[in-house]
């Protein structure tokens, strides 16, 4: 007798998908300066990710992108990245206290090109998050996939200006909100976080997280109310795509362990956490690259001692 | 037989003194304002410790005290609180963010004359609140002290401005600094709370803990590091005393529980952050007086479980 299989087969290999921009970026911070660092919401994103499960990129880069980059690379599925001549470009610089970057210049280059488009092979993914792009550009990639994915959403205070009625509009689309507590004040119009995080909440999400930098994370749902610790860093290099690798570690693990309760929620949020404490240590991708699942292990668990009481 | 009692009778009831101002204030916040509210540090801290053990007070106020706050003090031993004319007063006002006080005016009145005689009956109290003061007045209260007690020391930016030398000295005698935010980068000159934990242990006390308001509180030691939430507060009316009170809790919890480990100081941090959340909610002490304990382990179990991953 044949032994019968009752689960169907998994129709993709892309639990998780991750769109945002590859940028050659310029960084300056009290601590030293690098010149075209590999960045982007979706390098920083998948990065983060790629501890936890393989991720599937959507972007788009110029040929201009050093070869020693192109092994950073190795560790995502990339048939959804798309080629063109001159990568996006990004110059900025922090202060003294670190909590706010200074764009001084940016070039647009690939990203002014970038269409968007799926591969038909990734629009089955049961994950996908939306690192920071143009709106429209993550309503067009929403659109494409089948049978709404788990959708988590990052963005920033330059789209709150520049194209609210679409954020909203994206916002209301997705699972869960990632946004920064400066970010979260201004499209609130209000200096209280509790406040704001409930009114992001009646925007449609399930869940929405306020980042608060080196004052950790609050997550907002109907039914429950987390207060998530940063981890304690002396030593704060670069946060050049922290929030990026925090969405990315958080989205990772969900789709590793593809549980979404508000228990796995909360451990995915240390997760985040532990992968982002690492982006800050030094420059660009310099850290996280190096990491092993132990070492986010260790600041798991330290996470987990400095809570108790 | 006779039965033999081993333990020594308490050679003292004062368990725990508490130093500080007693002012009238007045107030005003986007939320509204008050005149003449009861206030200062010793008020605010005894007033959150009362909740715990019965402190004994040493501070100065005028005959001019309005009848209506004398019930308040029946909670405190008051025969630490020296009698003069005017009350100390304080006129601040707080900016949308409720972030910082502007203090608008200030009338020394009684606080000119303040002696800080601690009552001979006070002097073998086991716990020391140093409450918010001019560090000579700290210092000259802890000399008179036997058997040097546990002792918390409460400060603010304008002592580390005009009395720098002299706040150093009480820092290298107590056992435990509570500092906030700012204060903690002004005093260590980084803007790093990491480093700045650090440097002030090495001034002297084995517990440091930086208040950061909304965002909660670090504890450092030699040992240990513990990220305390913040209760969840939506509605914030008028911030004043919150520092007094969380100090207040703090060391009453102690006072009450007779434990100094590491562990039963996390607990303690959390009660005083419980105390200190309500009184936030209203102008001056109108929220904190009516507390009950039950309303105050209330919020400690909140506390307890937006904590858990």
């Amino acid at each position: 007798m044949p032994i019968t299989v009752h689960h169907q087969p998994p129709t993709t290999n892309h639990q998780l998908v991750i769109v945002g921009s590859i940028g050659l970026d310029d960084i300056e911070t009290p601590f030293g300066k690098v010149k075209s660092a590999l960045g982007g919401s979706a390098i920083y994103a998948s990065q983060a990710a790629s501890y936890f499960t393989k991720p599937s990129v959507v972007s788009i880069m110029g040929n201009d992108i050093p070869e020693e980059y192109l092994k950073i690379l190795n560790r995502f599925d990339i048939s959804g990245i798309a080629l063109t001549e001159k990568t996006f470009r990004w110059t900025g610089s922090y202060e003294y206290d670190m909590n706010e970057a200074k764009t001084i210049d940016t070039k647009l280059n690939a990203l002014s090109e970038f269409e968007a488009n799926v591969p038909k092979n990734y629009q089955e993914a049961k994950y996908l998050l939306l690192g920071n792009i143009d709106p429209d550009l993550q309503l067009k990639v929403l659109s494409q996939m089948k049978d709404h994915p788990f959708t988590l959403l990052d963005t920033m205070n330059f789209w709150i200006t520049s194209k609210r009625d679409k954020l909203e509009q994206i916002i209301n689309k997705v699972n869960f909100l990632v946004i920064n507590e400066g970010e979260a004040r201004q499209f609130c119009q209000t200096p209280n976080l509790i406040k704001a995080g409930k009114m992001l909440l009646n925007l449609g999400p399930k869940f929405i997280v306020i980042k608060k930098g080196e004052h950790g994370a609050l997550l907002f749902s109907n039914n429950d109310f987390f207060s998530a610790p940063s981890y304690p860093l002396e030593e704060l290099k670069d946060p050049t795509g922290c929030g990026d690798s925090f969405a990315g570690g958080l989205i990772g693990y969900l789709a590793k362990t593809d549980q979404i309760s508000e228990k796995n929620i909360r451990k995915a949020i240390i997760y985040g956490t532990a992968v982002a404490s690492f982006c800050a240590e030094d420059f660009g991708t310099k850290k996280t690259i190096k990491l092993t699942i132990k070492d986010i292990e260790e600041r798991y668990d330290f996470l987990t001692k400095i809570r108790q009481f």
